[in-house]
């Protein structure tokens, strides 16, 4: 989720059944790039492994090429990283919800006077 | 919620302690337009009345002037209908969405490469 003071946008990429990409899936990409492992990146979303394991697979699905590789194997998850593709991929993301909430701060500026407590 | 067919875009209005407005908030707004009355409104976004009610009562509590009057009673709900000002600020919250997208569609389109199943 992108957020300023007054204004919160939640971007998602569409593909032809759902979204490939959204700030939870973006989210994560950050948290492996962060963490370098999976588990400690579920761990760091208060997600379960299932549901982050079931996040990355379905970026390997969505996504042409690889967006993190798996390091090490075991059954807690092990190593992980983004590849240059990945990072690559959620910086460009960021940058679109970056420029969502550039584009429409001033907008929703205006509706500041409306309200009783404001943003 | 605003959508292209390679984006989805939710905006979101902060208040101090949550959200003054949402795409939920401004389909009810819509709906009371449209069916001028909140039972119906609430039938048609298939929301329960309480439900409704609720989003309606806080709208009422965020912004300074009302946006929706209630024009008969009765236990279903009765008639209700924008007012100007809400009439405004429906408009002003559409207009920010396809700001929003207008914004970010070209961002959008340059993942479009990168997916197995483009949006």
């Amino acid at each position: 989720m992108a957020d300023s003071p007054i204004l919160s946008v939640k971007v998602r990429l569409r593909e032809r059944d759902g979204f490939a990409l959204g700030p939870g899936k973006a989210d994560l990409l950050e948290a492996i790039r962060d963490t370098a492992s999976l588990a400690s990146a579920a761990r760091k979303l208060h997600l379960s492994h299932t549901k982050a394991r079931r996040l990355l697979e379905e970026m390997g699905n969505s996504f042409r090429a690889p967006l993190v590789v798996l390091t090490r194997g075991g059954k807690d998850g092990g190593g992980a990283e983004l590849t240059e593709h990945g990072q690559h991929i959620l910086t460009a993301f960021r940058a679109m919800e970056a420029e969502a909430i550039g584009a429409l701060e001033p907008l929703a500026a205006r509706f500041q006077a409306f309200l009783v407590n404001q943003g």
